[in-house]
């Protein structure tokens, strides 16, 4: 895990100004499976960018963590001795209670109620931004992409699992790590249990996790991944087309009802599901249409950075808090 | 209409200071049936508190209540002469764009993308705050009444329809008026068409209208209101017990919707439902823990003010424009 960034890894750095200037920070997006990490240079380039996988422990979940972004923070300090980090950002999936600095739950990554904030502090000796991935890529989206200029906005990941993003007034609405958590919303009353506990919610029926899942259990062929039940349903697969416009409709109805509760202006639909493109776009767009009324129909909109998000907006974070004195 | 406040309204003048000291300002809340209006005092007394039926017009729906209100106006000037208001409050229900100054749309007084912020300043010359009638009632619930300290909460009032009003890090979230429809949310995909043009909306099955609509549509038995459903279920009519259960469930279900996207720290009932007491928080609370699992749950709470809620919102809101200049 301390190795060097690979030449593949070297490539994705970025010349790009995305950022722009500012202090030198480290971003580390810590997600169920991989951890995207890298160093912001004062020039908002991004400096080896690079994916290693989460480590995880039954006994210390956590600190395997907390070990692991150490021992990427070291790599990148040795590689890039002339950007000296002022600070760093920390972004980790599940329920976050960002003003309290406690990672509250993750299912997949099995901790609760960890003090990540302070542990990553001391672990890094760098004042820390720590916060919720999604909410994090939805930053991202919201000040650099695809939500950008919009007032009131929601960003939807839809990948393994589905978590969302909610931006009105132009700030980011969290409710101590409670409020969007899109993928455990009630899709169906009568539906299946989740492993969260409740009954019904939109990830055990949209995320691409689930229409790989449901389709196994409903075909019994073996498909990897929901790009391959897409590709079933496009040839003409009945099985596979029921499960994904289940899929669809599912997305369309808590759209609608975001819609006519929150009113965004955008909704912004990432995560590897949006890589379907029209043959998600489409479908949704006609079922929303044909679920509002007098509502306001909001513009959907495919993220801009894809799979970078979360490291991205992890570093907007790092550099917000130098900007409102180190602290968080 | 311009008689003066009979025996019975002045008997409601209330002494209490509620509002606390400030200008003078007029108060009305247009609703479906009747307008409330009232002149609130500088030491914060409300005047002249009555109800008049709310008039009705094809050719001029917009007109005859603009008119009906300066009446309202004059009548309340001339029994208060000592009490000179700055500046007046009118909130319509229906679709308000605020920051507009448009009702764009009330289905059940027939307007469309009416200028009555303006149409108001002209015809009573003082300068008026202008908005949407459950929105003022939840910031009168968020600033003085049930929500009261609460950084972000939700207000739905379960009359003859169902409305509501989001309260976020303390400021109302309104998105040009299109937020917080909650009676215009879907509730029932299958369900049967609602006036708005939707299908399944919550008010459809939930409204005390919609209770006793269907109660009377099953049963064939006539019964002026939800009151009376509820009267029958209690003593083992099994239809109407149904018919309760039924809309019980489905604002269980759209709560634990708000619960998951926005996560309210308390969520206000008010509206004539809210009147059902514990036949409707009990099985309602209980409801929403079923369906929750690691989210937050929000006390549930019945409304402060019940019926002049929206009349104390009103004149806060033009008591809050005098407090910003005199301009809307």
């Amino acid at each position: 895990m301390s190795e060097l960034p690979t030449k593949a890894d070297a490539a994705r750095e970025s010349a790009t100004d995305l950022l722009g200037p500012g202090e030198a920070v480290l971003t580390f997006d810590v997600g169920g499976t991989d951890t995207k990490s890298a160093l912001i240079a004062r020039d908002g380039r991004i400096l080896g960018l690079r994916r290693t996988p989460t480590p995880r422990s039954d006994s210390d979940p956590a600190g395997v963590v907390i070990e692991s972004v150490t021992a990427l923070a070291a790599t990148l300090r040795a590689h890039y001795p002339e950007e000296v980090p002022a600070a760093a950002g920390l972004s980790v999936p599940g329920l976050v209670d960002e003003a309290a600095g406690i990672a509250r739950f993750a299912s997949n990554l099995g901790w609760t109620d960890v003090p990540m904030h302070e542990l990553a502090q001391r672990a890094l000796a760098l004042p820390v931004a720590f916060g919720h991935d999604v909410r994090a890529a939805g930053e991202a989206e919201a000040r650099l992409g695809a939500a950008r200029g919009f007032e009131d906005s929601i960003v939807i990941a839809i990948g393994t699992g589905i978590a969302g993003a909610i931006v009105l007034g132009g700030r980011p609405h969290s409710a101590h790590g409670y409020a969007a958590e899109l993928g455990h919303t009630l899709a169906d009353p009568n539906g299946e249990r989740c492993p969260c506990g409740a009954r019904g919610c939109l990830e055990t029926i949209a995320s691409a996790g689930a229409i790989a899942r449901r389709y196994r259990a409903a075909s019994g062929v073996k498909v990897a991944g929901a790009r391959e039940v897409l590709a079933a349903a496009q040839s003409g697969d009945a099985t596979a087309r029921l499960i994904w416009s289940e899929a669809v409709t599912a997305i369309a109805e808590h759209l609608a009802r975001l819609v006519a509760t929150i009113a965004p202006q955008a909704i912004v639909i990432g995560g590897g599901l949006a890589e379907a493109g029209d043959a998600l776009f489409v479908p949704l767009g006609r079922h929303l249409d044909d679920l509002l009324s007098f509502h306001r129909r909001p513009l959907l909109l495919k993220a801009r950075f894809g799979d970078d998000a979360g490291l991205l907006g992890t570093a907007l974070a790092a550099r917000d808090l130098l900007a409102h004195g180190g602290v968080l």
